[in-house]
């Protein structure tokens, strides 16, 4: 952590004070929850000559973030982070208007519903509504992506072997930050990054799991752990992390996972950074330069494909 | 309030929730509290065709909301309530976007720094601050709008007085949401209205009028309760109040006496309607129909002064 700049810092002081804070007070109810972690957008800076929309999609409310000049045939499906069970749109709002921004296409934030209200595969479910919706609306599969955070990565992904499972045309491409898969927590760095960690917990996991799943879900069951998945035909797929926190090795197992199955796989994990770093953009040049890579790596293949 | 409908009701709904909140964790931190009313954005829709931009002016930081086609002459200096303590330019982000879109301009919201880590006149001064900086930048007095909404809506207004009592060129306008005046708590609304507001009670205000003021300030300063101020030669003003709402006898005492020292006044009282109502904006006809009424207001004088 003594490598961070200040500006990096930033988001492990913002860990630290919501840790903190949930050990402070044992007793915090799921509406506390929330309203601490949709201080997520605070590390974000508002991204410049982005207008944004409200819009139910297949009943399902999100925020369109509408970059001036985008492609808007070109369309991110974001899902932001929070263990199923916190965060928003309007959390992670700058953060896809970064994103889109950078790629020169659009994104819509998706409000999935979260848990313990409702439950795996709730939040699949929704969030394939809307990618259909997308679909008949006329957008073309290959000019959508899904892309998210954490519990948003996972999402981002499971929704695309949803989509595969039921013979549907998949997106051209997927973007998972920090993807939070594992729901049985087996990953070694849970242990040999808790130190360096500032915000994620075997404890916190498990809490958030336990609501997700509910009663009935199987955390080794495919579309809520994706690491048990079969990849075969899956996207090109843009997977990051940061190399002190306690889920990089979601990110390396996904990685190796997918390449063994024959997926078109980049892998991007920086040194010393927190969980979902992205969302230090426009406060960290660490955060715009993975941002940048991205756009890269997307409009690359675009010239590839063309 | 049975009068409300259905969009409406959202806004008490929120405010009940916040005070039971409050109610069921009397150990709340000044971090929560800033969590929990940085909620006040949800009841806001998105305004279409509105960009941001993060900047710190003079030192203090804020954020642009930029219509597209507004007149970018003419800017909304913003100021958000949350009794000088809580609140913030991302909470009020929305609202100032609707209102400047409404009134063809630009509007900054200030990030001012809170109470009670800093004290009366520190908002006023910093408020003051930016005004100036606008106009060293070149804007003309007569194109700025001070505007805010309950503690904001008096620092909207106690600028203004700084302006004047240090003989610097006041602003063409100023608009006031339910603003907070009376930091002696001595309206017969705090007791009449006790049942039907669903947020403002006495002590949640004196406990915000004692983290204001601090130590040393006085309740009875012009400054901090504007009721006592000398409104000779104010601009023209605007004042919004909901008829339900505890702290709609701040805005017609306000109204009485600026109307009584020439002030050029417009009052608007609301039926059933809650404490800084216009924040549902883009969800209640209601909160749209009076920032249209505020823009026709606005553009009336416009047409007028030409």
């Amino acid at each position: 952590m003594n490598q961070q700049g200040q500006n990096e810092q930033y988001l492990t002081d913002l860990y630290q004070n919501w840790s903190d804070r949930m050990t402070a007070n044992p007793n915090m109810t799921i509406e506390d929850f929330r309203s601490l972690f949709d201080e997520w957008h605070q590390p974000t800076l508002e991204p410049e000559n982005v207008c944004y929309k409200s819009e139910s999609i297949a009943g399902i409310e999100g925020i369109w973030a509408l970059p001036q000049g985008a492609d808007r045939k070109k369309v991110i499906l974001y899902t932001h982070g929070g263990g199923f069970a916190v965060g928003s749109a309007s959390s992670h709002r700058k953060l896809a208007g970064h994103l889109a921004k950078a790629l020169g296409v659009t994104a819509f934030v998706v409000d999935y519903k979260r848990a313990p209200e409702h439950v795996f595969p709730s939040q699949v479910n929704e969030v394939t509504a809307v990618y259909q919706a997308l679909l008949k609306q006329g957008f073309e599969a290959k000019n959508l992506l899904t892309a998210g955070d954490s519990a948003g990565g996972n999402l981002a992904i499971s929704t695309v072997l949803n989509l595969k499972k039921n013979n549907i045309e998949l997106p051209g491409a997927v973007i998972a930050f920090s993807p939070w898969l594992d729901m049985e927590h087996l990953g070694e760095t849970l242990v040999t990054n808790d130190a360096t960690d500032a915000l994620i917990t075997t404890d916190l996991l498990k809490g958030m799991s336990s609501m997700f799943l509910g009663e009935s879900g199987n955390p080794a069951d495919p579309l809520a752990n994706p690491l048990k998945a079969d990849f075969t035909g899956f996207p090109r797929l843009y997977i990051n992390a940061g190399s002190i926190e306690s889920l990089v090795d979601n990110a390396t197992r996904l990685n190796d996972l997918a390449k063994n199955q024959g997926v078109d796989v980049t892998l991007s994990v920086v040194d010393n950074m927190q969980h979902v770093f992205p969302c230090l953009a426009g406060h960290s040049k660490v955060a715009d330069a993975e941002i940048a890579q991205i756009a890269q790596w997307y409009n690359n293949a675009l010239a590839v494909a063309v």
